[in-house]
């Protein structure tokens, strides 16, 4: 939808036709597990713009319980099939934007079938699920995978009143460094979240011709559960370019260009079934994200409305919500770095997220990943009970102007003791890099908050 | 304090002696408003360190209750007055870094003596207020002044049970733009506090011998109450140094360069007495502030220590919490931008500080002051319920980076519906300017989340 806005935006004339096999567009997918979890209290809220809206205000034309089943380059013709009635239609375009997204990972797993096991990419599957845990009333749930998606289900669950385990196989969840792990570990345990990493299950079981009961690991163990959630993250669904010959990337997604292009002509892509350029120089990467996704989208739609924007290229910035705790990451990892063949290092800082002696003050932890000779700052993690994105936010700022460790020692942030300390984890990263030992002035003691 | 502990850091074997007048260093001033409101137990618990662990830890010789009296730069040589005996006292020294602060402003009002007239500049002045609340009872205050310690007197003193009116002579809150004050203002009242802006007291009145029972305006108004709070500002107080002859700048305070020097040899300063380097070139200001002063408090420590360091500027960030609301300022305003003949302009965006179906999202407003034929960023306001810190440092470090207002479209910012909304204010700023008309796509309608 972002790019069928900006087309219209762009192009008052234009005739632009939208097609979706669902039932619904412009519904915040990312929103379903706070209406699962009790707090949004209808699905229909999370509908920012309604059919009736996007027909008679944008002009646009909706093709809903329509799947695109074939595309003809040549003939400039997109074939599409009436999900109600069983029959097929032929569109002619002039250009094509196709953001047909991505499908749940597996990752291997077995025995994954049965009217317990759920993941969520639309609407219907949050509504299958709602329903189950209405009229079966499950007590267990296990959730597999500690990303985004598996921690907000975490706490849309328990909020369900379910005893939720978490399993992710590896190290940590959200991909964060060791001690920003343990904090959101320890977050969730205080809810009653019972958390395993390192525990990578390979296979759901139970009796013969029911639903699993348990989930089994690689290292044999064995997870009793009412209700399985699986949260490996997301896979491209390429079926349709790939078919009409797109040419796809290392990701197995579609390869497009700063424009949003296809290697085909007229033809754009958006959405979780594209890898897109990284914002790191000459590197491309697949992150199916809300934030990518709309950024792209709207790219995408200027250009198919005959203008020509460019991409700036995507970080991966994350934040998530933990109970009380708030967790983000921008940029590479560690581990992503020397993935990429990049030499860096972690500059870790642990300060209080506010003033040591306002109420609730709590911990702040900030992981930055610095390219060791250049000094440029490659990505951050931030783990804190407030204030968390606002950090992550300034340092995707930081990466994107090609600041280097040391010059986050220049700015002047915001200070107040309810909301921020004195001297500011970001600044304590710059500090503490610069000395290469362990920081040891007084700032560090009280959270610094002194004058 | 700052000064002091840098200066021991780069300098391990030196004497350092730290003169201050009041009975305590290390004290967080800026804490006081939330020992006052209750929320802070003990004064002590503002305390970063003792002056046992300064002195045994980090080697520093503290003269608490001791005034600095007159400065013999040709001698190098400070006269103190111990206050408790009376007898004076000579200190000689290789390099002195002087921090004598600032005294409230009283911006020409009279009559402002009495028991019940109150402002902040040191635990002495808190103590004096928390008494008069416990023995006294008042029932009303005044506080006279809207900046940031105006509004979180606003906030301790409705927290101690007082009924309380704000009175600020210019038409906003802590300078900020019309809509964002009124936001502010809303917040207030919502929690009793009556707002009069456009209210300039020039006296407090009462019966001849008694303190002071009502304010009076310039417009004739009078407001009556128990207790009055004047939070009108600081001024400098280059007293020491001015007697010493150093050069002073057009505010009033002792100048200094980006070492922290005076014009005096071998002396620095920092602090409320110190006008300070601004991050837009060329520029000085008197910016009064717990970061600014931390902050050049390091420079001048380090380069008293005998290295050289240089002060990046300030831009004069502040945040503040005002009841459920965060307001937050940085660089300048459009009134200061014409004030140094800039020509600007502002951009307003409003929009939901989080998605528009979470509970409680609440709204964002944002104003950026941009130089119009550069695009250059000199400034920003965001007042929100959350989050408001977290923008104003993105836009200080995209100030510190020399982004132009379209380069905030390209950020990678990160989204989660508790958070933040899936187009973040600030990518809204640079595309309502790029389209020079009001923004009307969907994404303003709801928020805009719908992916």
């Amino acid at each position: 939808m972002a790019a069928a806005t900006r087309a219209r935006r762009c192009s008052p004339e234009a005739r632009i036709v939208v097609v979706e096999q669902g039932p619904q567009v412009a519904l915040s997918v990312c929103g379903l597990p706070y209406w699962l979890s009790g707090q949004v209290p209808r699905w229909q809220d999370l509908i920012a713009a309604n059919p009736q809206h996007l027909r008679e205000e944008q002009g646009l034309e909706l093709l809903l319980e329509h799947r695109a089943t074939t595309l003809d380059t040549g003939g400039k013709c997109l074939e599409v099939l009436d999900l109600r009635s069983g029959r097929p239609r032929q569109l002619r375009y002039d250009r094509l934007v196709v953001a047909c997204g991505g499908r749940p990972n597996r990752a291997g797993l077995v025995g994954g079938q049965g009217d317990n096991v759920f993941s969520i990419t639309n609407l219907g599957d949050a509504q299958r699920l709602d329903d189950f845990l209405r009229s079966r009333r499950p007590a267990r749930a296990l959730i597999v995978g500690g990303g985004y998606l598996g921690l907000e289900m975490c706490e849309a669950l328990t909020r369900r009143g379910l005893k939720v385990t978490l399993l992710e196989a590896t190290s940590s969840l959200l991909g964060l460094h060791s001690q920003l792990s343990q904090a959101v570990e320890h977050e969730l345990s205080r809810h009653g979240v019972e958390v395993h990493t390192h525990t990578r299950v390979d296979g759901l079981e139970g009796t013969l011709g029911q639903p699993p009961a348990r989930a089994r690991t690689s290292c044999g163990q064995s997870f009793a559960a009412d209700l399985f959630f699986l949260a490996l993250g997301v896979s491209p669904e390429p079926g349709l370019l790939k078919a009409a010959g797109a040419a796809l990337g290392s990701s197995g997604a579609v390869k497009v260009d700063r424009r949003a292009a296809t290697s085909l002509a007229s033809v754009f892509a958006c959405g979780d079934c594209v890898e897109v350029e990284h914002r790191l120089p000459g590197r491309r990467a697949y992150l199916p994200l809300a934030t990518t996704a709309s950024r792209l989208g709207r790219v995408a739609g200027q250009n198919a409305a005959g203008q020509t924007q460019f991409f700036s290229g995507a970080l991966g910035t994350v934040a998530v919500k933990v109970f009380e705790l708030q967790a983000a990451v921008t940029g590479l990892s560690l581990g992503q770095a020397h993935a990429w063949d990049l030499t860096a290092e972690t500059i870790e800082v642990a300060t209080g997220a506010a003033s040591s002696y306002y109420p609730d003050a709590g911990d702040s932890r900030l992981s930055l990943c610095v390219e060791r000779d250049s000094g440029r700052i490659l990505g951050g993690q931030v783990v804190a009970n407030r204030g968390a994105a606002g950090r992550v936010n300034v340092l995707a700022t930081a990466i994107e102007a090609g600041l280097r460790w040391s010059d986050l020692e220049r700015l002047d942030l915001a200070y107040t003791p309810p909301l921020a300390p004195l001297w500011d984890p970001l600044f304590l990263a710059a500090r503490s890099r610069h000395r290469h030992t362990q920081e040891k002035e007084l700032m560090w003691e009280k959270g610094g908050s002194w004058v």
